[in-house]
């Protein structure tokens, strides 16, 4: 496909008018539609053609992008353009699950569309920057014939045919990044329990500390690997009762500083309690994996 | 001080063997002492000097750095030497709450010695490079007349006179490193349900993405400090529907990958669910930190 496929997005919260405003920025021919039309305002006069229903929308390009709050509300958009869909590639970038992804594949293509599945690993204000990537899954074939006009929103990555894989691991990283901001938040909880601190100051501590954490990551991760190949111990580990210390500082201190929602300290606790009552001496992540499957007590 | 004090490291676990051998590469006169002395053997070669007893070790040295279990193993392993402590300097490194550092404190100056409280944030193979950092805390002028020594360690920060503060800010910090981590093991866990997927191909795009999500930090954090001053709506904000349907996928999907221990992601819906319950529709940093500050349901 030339870098100047039409296109039609459909959804234009946030993120559907930030991936239809970099379509336009490079030239695609592009159509859009939203269930509160006045959100295309800007993007019609920045260029965009606004259809007149989603049956329109959908008939308008080769390649339809979807982006609204969830599946369902994906499901309940296209009802009324099925008759529309035959031939054309649908690419939703709505966040869902494996199994919503399996379902909406085996209802799109059921009407004659190809369908492929992807998952945004950007901000709005990060699409179509280096910063941006997405994760594609879905048969090669079809990914490769739009992977051009794919790359305007950011990266794009293709992590395999079976089509809830992106979605796996989009959710995966959002389960991630989930926790980074709980910490975050919980972390500058206990700070400002001093007066004298700034949130912006301490953060920069933070960032600088997480940057630094993170770079452990690859390496606890090998470790995850070696031991599910061959059980090897792992390279990594460090003493249970220096972390089981700490942890009941950290919860003291949390507590002493007013933070009252303590439900994540507890159950770190818990969790380091539970593989010391085990017999175990060393965390490792490769335990630490098993148990989150495992159950906390078990 | 001279940049060759002499230096007394009590405590010769991972890291208080990094400490030590700093020291000594680069030429600080070195005495160390452990419970079980054999941990100081490597020094010893390196050139430090093994302390028949506790109290001799305290004797050696101006500045005493301690590194134990926790405090109330500093406290013990102190208890033999206070007759040796007057005049003297300890610098406390061993991980503690600031309520255990006020009563070190006491308890030190009570025997004549200055105190200094300090957290360390770096690992053991990190102490001496460029990423190590360490938060003191404790009378300006004792921490003065030792930074050229403590630099040794890593960039040594002084947070303030307030004896609580470095360990307040250290806990804080290492609060914020244990949901990423957790973050790290349920973000494998579920990605690694996939068969064809490897726990260090995908840190890579998790490390990625976290490193991407932490730069927004210090712009919710200056929301935090904004919404204390003056109340004013942050700047920052996200439709706290969008945040419930992604909590909900990632949920669902977690289960679905054969992850049980979902306590963590269970909360997060709960907290959202709160929050939109109260009438709020934007999701906001300075609300969710005041929410762990209220409690989960107020
Ligand atoms: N914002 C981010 O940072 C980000 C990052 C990665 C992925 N995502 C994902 O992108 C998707 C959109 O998020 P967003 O941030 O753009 O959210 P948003 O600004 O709240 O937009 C939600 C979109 O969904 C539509 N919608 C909601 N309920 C609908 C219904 N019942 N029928 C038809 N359309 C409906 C909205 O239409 P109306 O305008 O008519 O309400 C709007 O187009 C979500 O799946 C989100 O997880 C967002
Ligand atoms: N390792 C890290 O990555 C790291 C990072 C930042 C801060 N820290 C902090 O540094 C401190 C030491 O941690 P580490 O990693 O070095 O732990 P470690 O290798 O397990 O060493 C623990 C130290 O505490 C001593 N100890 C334990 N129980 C004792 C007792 N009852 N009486 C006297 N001494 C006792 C041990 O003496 P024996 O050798 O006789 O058992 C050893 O010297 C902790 O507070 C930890 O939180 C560690």
């Amino acid at each position: 496909m030339s870098s100047h496929e039409p296109v039609t997005v459909i959804g234009l919260g946030v993120m559907g008018q930030a991936l239809a405003g970099a379509l336009l920025a490079v030239g695609h021919p592009t159509t859009v539609w939203n269930r509160t039309a006045a959100k295309g305002d800007a993007l019609v006069e920045a260029g965009a053609v606004r259809a007149a229903s989603v049956a329109d929308a959908v008939a308008a390009s080769p390649l339809v992008v979807l982006c609204t709050l969830d599946y369902p509300t994906v499901r309940g958009t296209l009802e009324p353009a099925v008759g529309q869909l035959r031939g054309r590639t649908v690419v939703n970038l709505t966040n869902g699950s494996p199994a919503q992804a399996d379902e909406m594949a085996a209802w799109v293509t059921g009407h004659g569309a190809e369908y492929v599945d992807g998952g945004i690993m950007a901000v709005p204000p990060t699409i179509a920057t280096d910063e941006a990537f997405l994760l594609y899954s879905g048969p090669e074939r079809v990914f490769a014939a739009h992977r051009e006009t794919l790359e305007v929103f950011g990266e794009a990555r293709y992590v395999g045919a079976e089509i809830g894989l992106a979605s796996l691991y989009d959710l995966a990283l959002l389960d991630g990044m989930g926790f980074l901001f709980d910490g975050f938040h919980h972390s500058v909880a206990m700070a400002l329990s001093h007066e004298g601190a700034g949130a912006e100051e301490f953060t920069g501590l933070l960032v600088r500390w997480l940057a630094n954490m993170a770079k452990l990551l690859p390496a606890l991760a090998a470790d995850i690997d070696a031991d599910r190949a061959d059980g090897t111990a792992p390279q990594y580990t460090q003493g249970l009762d220096v972390q089981l210390a700490g942890q009941v500082n950290i919860l003291r201190a949390a507590r002493d500083a007013g933070v009252v929602d303590t439900v994540g300290l507890e159950h770190g606790k818990a969790k380091l309690e539970a593989l010391i009552a085990s017999g175990l001496t060393e965390w490792s992540s490769p335990v630490s994996v098993r148990q989150l499957r495992a159950g906390p007590g078990n």
